[in-house]
Parts: C-alpha cells; sequence; structure tokens
C-alpha cells in the first residue's frame, strides 16, 4: 500500500493515528538535529520529521533527498509546536518511521512553485513539472469542474451529449481545415471539424431536440497569440425555439458556473443591438464593467470652424472622470502619441480638461472658447477633475479606435476589476459583409444563420442594398468585453438555405457537394432551430480574470504549432506515404 | 413560442388546459368525422384530434398532412374514450383550435417506426431520419446517460478530466496512425492518437493524481465488422497504486453504471488469472453466464489405443448437461461440419452421449468400452441425458476451438440471457509474445506494461526463456464473453523502461525519438502509477446486451471507412495540397 492518506488530509483530530504517505520532496530543511520534508501531492503538502537523536541512519537517509524525489512514508501524526495557518495541514507533522525512495528524481530545469524562474519554452518542454505547480495543477482542476458542471445542468435541462465524429468532409469555406489522408480510398481525404455545426443541425433534424457537447475542434490558421490549433467548445442546439429561448437557456448556464465555481451571483444579462453596442462603445464585444460610453459630438462641434471635426463624418468622445488632477501634460502626450501607434492608426486626439480650478485646457482652445468647452461638458456630463478625449474621421474607423481608447483608460484608471463580471448579450447583427475585394458577401456569423423573422421575405425577393442591411437572428455572449459564446437561429428552410448559398457566391454544384447532406436532410421535415457555441478555453480564463487560455491547456502548442514537449510534428515513414499514395514535395 | 409541453408530458391532470405542442406527423388517421394525428418528439407521442362538424376546414388541412410534416398545434387538453395504456399521454389528446404547419417533408425512404424497412445502407444515408426511430434514439441517449454517470463518479473519487491533445506524433509501433499534415512545418505531419497512453502516464509524472477522461481515439486499421477508425475510450490513470487499487475502482465504476443506468445490482468481481481462464474456458475473456467449463482428459483417454487422442498434446471436453434426448444424430453431424469449418479448424469432433434410458452412444464407441465412457462421464460429472463434446490436438489450438464450440452451445442452448451480467478480472497476462516471424518479441498489452513485482530482477537480467515466461501487471474486465476494459500498472523506471524497449527490438535512437518525453520525464521523480481504458462504444453495446456498437454511435463509418452520409473522405482541392507540400501519386 502506498498511502492511508494523501497530503492535504490530516487533521489536528489524527494525532497519534499510524499513516502512510507518498508524494513529492517539494523542500527538505536540515536543521541539525532535525531534518524536515515538505511532501506534496495533488492534496497538499503535509511535513515529515525525522529526529537525529531517535534515529540516526533514518535522519541521514532523509538528508540526502534531493528536490522531486518520489517518497513512501510512514509515521505517527503529531501536533506542531509553530503550525502553519497557511496549509490546511499546518497544525500537524508526521514523526517519520520508515521511508522509502520509490523514484529519485534529476533536479528540475525550474522551480517547482508558484512562481518559477522557468520561461515560457523550458516550461512547456518540461510541461509534466510546470503542471506540479499549483497555479497550473489548479487551472486544470479548475477545468474538469467546469466541464462537469456544463453538463450537469445541461443533462438536468434534457440536453443529451452527442459525440459527432472528427474525420468529416473538408469544405473550403471559412478557415482551413486540417485534412486526414485516408488509406482505404487513396487519393481522398477526411478534414477535422472546425465545429460540428452540420452534424448538431442534423441532430435537430433527427429529433434529438436538444444537443450539447464538449469538443475539440481544429483550425489550420496562422497562429496568432493565444489561438491553438485544437481547441474546445461548448457546442449546444435546441429545436423549437426562439432567439429568446437559447438566451434564457444559456444565461442560465452561464449563471450556473459562475455560482458552481467561483460563488459568484451574476445579475440579469442585459441584451444590446448590435447598433446600439457599435454606438456606445465601438465594438460588439464591449467591457461594460465600466460607462464610459461614446457621446456623438457632431451636432455642437461641427461648423464652428475647426476643419478637422467639420470634414469628419463622426466626431465621438468620452469622459474619463476625476483624472484631471492627476494626469499630467506628459501623461496626455504619451496617450496622443499611444492612439497615433498604427495598431490604432487615429490622426490625433482632442481633449478637454477640466480643471478642478474651473479652468479648461485643451488641444483645441484655439478654435473653442471656453465657453463652447464647458457647453461640451455640460452636454456630455463631464464636470471640474474630468477630460473628455475626443476623436473624428470615417465612423467606422474612429469608432474602433475610441474603443481601444476607452479600454486603455479603464485600464489606465483601474476600472476592470477581475473579480467583477459584468455579462451581456449581443445582438441583431449584420446577416452579411460585403467584400469589396472579392466582389461577394461573407456570412458574418455562419451560412447557416436564419435573417430575422421581419427579414426573411425581404432575402429572398430584396436588391442589393437591401442584402447589405439584413439583420441575422444571431447572438453573442459577452463578459468583460470578452466573446465566450455566439450563435443564432438557424434556417431550417431548403428556400432559404439555397439563397443564402447563392448570396454567398455558391454555385448550385458547390452548394451541393459540400452541403447536400443539410440540404437533403431539410426537405425531410427540419424543424426551427437555433444553439449556441462557447469557447471553452477562453471561458476557463474569463472566469478567473486572466487572458491567456494558454494554462488552461494542459498540453498545448506553441505559435508554430508545435508540441514543444512530444516534438510533434514531425516526419512520417517513407512506407507510411506510400501507403497513404502521397509524395513530400519538399526536403526535410 | 413553439410549445408549452413536449409530446410526454400531458396526463390527465392537464385536462382543460390550452397546450401549444410542436413535433412530427408519426401517422395520421382519417375516420370521416374525425381526424387524428399521432404528434412526435423525443419525448413521447400525443393524439391530436380534428372534428369535422367543429371545424371543417381546419379538419381538411389536417387530412392533408403528409408523414414527417413538422407541426404546430395550439388546443385543449381532453380526456381520451379509448385509452392507451402502452404510452405515458394514452389517457388524453389534444382538440386543436389553430394548426400550422412549420415544416413539409418528403415521403422518407424508410418507415420510422421500432422496426425498419430501411436496410442498413439506406439508414446510414439518411442517418437524420434512423435516428428519429425510438431505438436509435434511445441508444443515443443512453450513451449520453452512462457518459454522464461515469463522469460523477470519477470526479466523485477525485479523477480530474484532462483532456489530452489530439494533434499528436505518429509512433510506428502498434496499429497504423491517421496522419495529419502540418502546413506550418512542410512536409512534417501530426498523428491522431490511438489512445492518450502517453499523455496520462505524462499527468502522472506532473502529479495529477487520478486522471479520466472520455476521449475520442483513432486506428487506421482494416475494418472488420463492428470496428470503427474512430472510437471512444474512457481513459483512466491513478498514481501511487497497486493493482488491486486500481480493480477495487474501476469494480466500483463498472457497479455504479449498471446500477445508476439498468437498476442491475452486480455481484462481487472474480478474480481470475490469464493461465486458469486459457484453461477452464480457452479464453482470456470467457463468457461466465454459464459453466460448461473445461475438462482435461489427457490422463484417462490416452493411451488406450485411440490414436488421434494418442498423439496430441491436449485432450479436452465439455458436458452440455440435458441436451440429449433433443439432441438427434442430424443435430450432432451439424455440429460436427460446424467446428471443422475453416474458421474454427478442428479435425473432426468426439461425442459421447449418455441416453435416458442408460446406453451409450459415442463417436468413439470401437475405440473405448462403455465402461470406459461411463468413466469419462463418472470423472467428468455428465449423466443420464447429457452429451460429452471433446477435441483434441496442439494445447493452444484445441482450447481456441473448443472455445467456439462452448460458446455455440451456450447460444444453442439459451444458457447467455442478455439480462445477466457476469463480470470477471482476468489477471495475470503473459508480459511478451514471441513473434516467430520477425524474430522478436511484442507487447501483450503495451510497451509501457510493468512486469509484476517479482518478475522485475529476472527481467532485468533473464534469459530468452525466462522472457517468455514473464507474467505482466495487467488486468481486463470481461462482462459476459466480452472484454470492455483492459489496464495495467506501468512501468515508472527508465531503466526498466529501457529494458522493455531493447526487448521489443527498439534501438536505443528508435526509442529516445519516438518516447524520448516520456522516459525523459521518468528522470524527474515519476511516482508508481496504473490505469485502465474501458471501451465506451463497446461498453454501451454490453450494457444494452447486444452485440454490435453500431447503432451507438450517431454518425458510424461503414466498413471503407466511409461516411454515407456526408460523403467522405472525398478529394481536396489541389490549392489545398499545394499549401500542404504533398502530392496525391493516384488519379481520382
Amino acid at each position: 500500500m502506498y498511502r492511508t492518506h494523501n497530503c492535504g488530509d490530516l487533521r489536528l483530530s489524527d494525532v497519534g493515528t499510524e499513516v502512510i504517505l507518498s508524494g513529492w520532496n517539494q523542500i527538505s530543511r536540515d536543521l541539525g538535529g532535525m531534518t524536515f520534508i515538505d511532501l506534496r501531492d495533488r492534496y497538499g503538502i503535509t511535513q515529515l520529521v525525522f529526529n537525529i537523536e531517535e534515529d540516526k541512519e533514518l535522519c541521514e537517509k532523509a538528508r540526502k533527498i534531493g528536490r522531486e524525489f518520489v517518497l513512501r512514508a510512514k509515521g505517527i501524526v503529531r501536533e506542531r509546536s509553530n503550525k502553519n495557518p497557511n496549509r490546511s495541514t499546518g497544525e500537524i507533522e508526521i514523526e517519520v518511521k520508515t521511508l522509502e525512495i520509490l523514484n529519485a528524481s534529476k533536479v528540475p530545469p525550474f522551480t517547482i512553485d508558484e512562481d518559477t524562474d522557468g520561461g515560457d519554452e523550458l516550461r512547456m518542454k518540461y510541461r509534466y513539472l510546470d503542471i506540479r505547480r499549483a497555479p497550473v495543477r489548479d487551472n486544470l482542476i479548475f477545468r474538469s469542474k467546469l466541464a462537469l458542471e456544463t453538463r450537469k445542468f445541461l443533462s438536468d435541462h434534457q440536453f443529451i451529449e452527442v459525440e459527432t465524429p472528427n474525420l468529416i468532409k473538408s469544405t473550403p469555406e471559412g478557415a482551413r481545415d486540417f485534412v486526414v489522408p485516408s488509406r482505404m480510398n487513396p487519393g481522398q481525404f477526411y478534414a477535422l471539424p472546425q465545429s460540428p455545426q452540420t452534424f448538431k443541425q442534423i441532430l435537430m433534424v433527427a429529433g434529438m431536440d436538444r444537443y450539447f457537447q464538449i469538443v475539440k475542434c481544429f483550425r489550420d490558421e496562422d497562429l496568432r497569440a493565444d489561438r491553438q490549433p485544437e481547441f474546445t467548445q461548448i457546442d449546444c442546439e435546441m429545436a423549437f425555439v426562439t432567439r429568446d429561448d437559447v438566451l434564457a437557456t444559456f444565461e442560465g448556464l452561464t449563471k450556473h458556473l459562475f455560482k458552481h465555481t467561483l460563488n459568484v451571483d451574476l445579475p440579469v444579462f442585459p441584451v444590446m443591438s448590435y447598433d446600439d453596442a457599435m454606438e456606445k462603445y465601438g465594438s460588439d464585444k464591449p467591457d461594460t464593467r465600466f460607462g464610459m460610453e461614446f457621446i456623438s459630438m457632431n451636432e455642437f462641434t461641427q461648423n464652428k470652424g475647426f476643419n478637422v471635426f467639420d470634414s469628419a463624418e463622426l466626431v465621438v468622445g468620452i469622459v474619463a472622470k476625476g483624472i484631471a488632477p492627476t494626469y499630467s501634460n506628459k501623461d496626455l502626450n504619451d496617450l496622443t502619441e499611444w492612439v497615433k501607434r498604427p495598431q490604432i492608426g487615429a490622426k490625433g486626439l482632442v481633449y478637454v480638461r477640466y480643471n478642478e480650478d474651473g479652468t479648461i485646457k485643451s488641444t483645441v482652445g484655439k478654435f473653442f472658447s471656453d465657453e463652447d468647452l464647458l457647453d461640451w461638458g455640460k452636454r456630455m456630463g463631464a464636470e471640474k477633475g474630468d477630460i473628455i478625449f475626443a476623436l473624428s474621421g470615417e465612423t467606422d474607423k474612429t469608432r474602433k479606435q475610441l474603443n481601444e481608447l476607452r479600454l486603455e483608460m479603464g485600464r489606465k484608471m483601474g476600472l476592470m476589476d477581475p473579480k467583477v463580471f459584468n455579462p451581456l448579450w449581443v445582438v441583431d447583427f449584420p446577416l452579411l459583409e460585403w467584400d469589396e475585394e472579392n466582389n461577394r458577401f461573407h456570412a458574418m456569423h455562419h451560412p447557416f444563420t436564419a435573417p430575422k423573422k421581419e427579414d426573411e421575405a425581404r432575402m429572398l425577393g430584396g436588391d442589393f442594398e437591401t442584402m447589405k442591411a439584413l439583420r441575422a437572428d444571431a447572438y453573442d455572449l459577452v463578459i468583460n468585453g470578452v466573446e465566450i459564446g455566439g450563435g443564432s437561429i438557424r434556417i431550417h428552410d431548403r428556400a432559404l438555405q439555397s439563397k443564402n448559398f447563392d448570396l454567398l457566391g455558391f454555385t448550385k454544384e458547390e452548394a451541393e457537394a459540400q452541403f447536400g447532406f443539410l440540404l437533403g436532410a431539410f426537405e425531410y421535415g427540419a424543424p426551427p432551430h437555433g444553439g449556441i457555441a462557447f469557447g471553452f478555453d477562453r471561458l476557463c480564463a474569463v472566469l478567473n480574470g486572466v487572458n491567456s487560455i494558454r494554462d488552461f491547456i494542459a498540453f498545448p502548442k506553441n505559435n508554430q504549432g508545435r508540441d514543444m514537449m512530444i516534438d510533434a510534428p514531425s516526419p512520417i515513414a517513407e512506407l507510411q506515404l506510400k501507403e497513404l499514395a502521397l509524395n513530400v514535395t519538399v526536403k526535410n
């Protein structure tokens, strides 16, 4: 037997008991007469004690044990004289009688501790040591719990988890597929799913009514920071539902997850239209932990002789409350440089500082009188101590720039408390995006998204401008500025689906070759249906108030799509290639 | 709103309520003045009634509705005059006030009913219609429940579900990998996992202590009946455990699953050695729902002048109780032909029939006296009314043949009740199998399996015969003759693992290239560990007393690895191939 208890189990009430523990040597300390070993496992740390006067040989054995050695210790639980209140087992220690080294360890390449001196590359290569560190370990445990709570909630709400296949069909639409050559069908390929979208719709046609799956998806994209070629979705679909049914169900799921992992009660989720989100925040995923909403300034700033504003499609500003006393001119210059960086792309930054002594300072003081600027303040709710920031230009670009500035001010002003969670539904997205370059429409969400009910007739019969104005019955769930889920009511009518493929530039033949099975299914009694998918990795990160998904994934890949630990991908044998009827056109 | 209730909800207590239901037209009947529609969804069937005297137009509309049309009906719940006790909603019906056709349907290519006239190919092509059938639907619901109960149990026992990567490294050992070309690393490939074996061991080195995952695995094998290129495992691993810890834990899981899905209480699981199983049943996965154990007959049948027996390594028989009166000579001749089929390969079948009138009839009556044969009966427990069947020859072959015969007799005699479940642990498998052809050892389980503790020293230092005799610390869980799980205590010592790779014919370089990361991990404090994996598809089938896994998989592939519904695999675009630096060497 390797253990009677784990290293997080023992308490004062166990004093006097003989126990066996197994684990790793976190750290050992030799204090002359006494040697201590902190024995660690997933559940905690327990202090082992060796007394040289009681057992010299054993104590000397203990002294030679290196970091991360695997040990099995048998001994008696006793009360500690100097207790450690930060540790669940901090009131006791084990007076060791026998000690067995189960396995030795080389000295780890980085410290196994809360913080580590291991860089990213080293941590990934020795991920098995990195995961021993409490923060990474706790992330994986959190992820497991989040998945279980998701499954419990959805099962309690009559969702059935159905596994959809991983070896499916490649479709040129959307992102690039990973493909899998078929040996039994030489020259043919499977694709790994970018999502189970068509299968979950097929399951609705199949009458499964409520489907979910926590499922790996695959996208062969050039990896930007914090993207992974394989990622996990909570994928869901429901039949006989309207948008509000879907929203209510997944608001319920989200609340359940926050309650049962963080013990946080979320408020009712507000619903905001895409247009409103763009107008108020310049983003379809606004961080609503703080206000600082956009205020259109055209009405009272244009035609006053300031050419920059007069020639702009939009003049728009935000009010940063109470920062005037602490923001130096240098700070404001820095901020101006910041918005002018190519990543943001603003031409300049207009500000109006309402000093506490009643004076006003502005970059546009030459063009506007103090009276004008006081009027701005009044209209925008800026008072003494506040600063107005304004940008101007073409509407979409200017909103994007001001969105960046608003978020930057939110960060600088400490308004983005990681312990505060502000959920928001964003709805009524445009259905189609016009792609000037390729002279075609793209689906804003995906080609199966239904237009809003009231737009259906117009979609079947409308002109180009009508198509651009169509609204999708789509929705995103945003928390703290991060899109954690998105979905839509789907088209369930063959005619409407065909029309959508037309608009997206599919020929009849292409639509048939790629999605014929779905179009076929629509002819055999497809029910109205809709669904949603949550980015599970992202959800883990958001709940923990962090930005990076990487440490919620046990074995992530780097930006070259490489697993540093196992060193994959790698060349394969000639025989394998031959069996697959393939030649590689590059040299390795 | 599409519905206030589902089609399985309504009861007598709802009479008088106005309700809205949505679903499919299962069948409609026109009885002159009345028209009935059976409205079906996942939850049940509810009868809709239309009365021509009350609303002629509505009734006529209802009459035109074809099978599988999708409908939304609003009406009043009322008590049925002729109740249907076989249906949960059989006491009520809906007097329909308004009816909306949500979608039409073409006539389905096969009947949507318990039994169907659709052949396998048609069912797979129109799987979305096949899944509407109650047996397939219920299988998928069962599977979902089984997965959830697995997760609940394991989570309650401190197992953490960790997702391991799907894009890993190809290893030539074992079955053939599916590979995935890497666009970002041209000429290099990922492999899809045949199992997460190395990753779960890495997680043990990483201190996760108890890991599980319900996970898709992939094998590019020529598909025999009822094999799938992608299949699902319950994959588990535990640290600081001995074999008995693992057995106890997963006996617990199995009991929990039977209890919570079938309400069946399983007995304590017996443990049988591989040697005993081979000797008593000629199989390492014996069906123990019935006895009919093998009895060695060498001692009392050899050296009596019957050359076939005298020259045999093994003479072995079974007793079929009570069948003598009903087994004709023709039956016995048929059975003899059956064992002589190439699939079984016996040269002949010896039987001794103990007739109820005291006479004895045997194929070897010429060589053995009635007294001899009575003595056989005494030794083997055969009485009047029984038949002894005996086979002879080389030990391993003869046992395999008699195993087939025993199972055939079990089937014929009705001894394999699908409602009876007999679990069994088979343990102490050979560690290595000698491959005459390639002059090397194969791992009986896999290359990470530990020898039994007492065999460790012999493994490091033994000769060829010693190696052949090594026992693995491995175990299989068998239920009703089906292996539903298997696992082992793993090697956690680098020296022993290297030795094993040596024995399996790996060069140092090959071992390093393929499993270097695992060997490396073993140097940083690998704990003792072991695990198990259950075939999840198979487990679903066994619990339902059926042989085929296919109808527990939502979208299975056929024997050519083809998904008939989506028509995959398929050729991909030249551009895709070019991006992957690949040429296809066959024409499509």
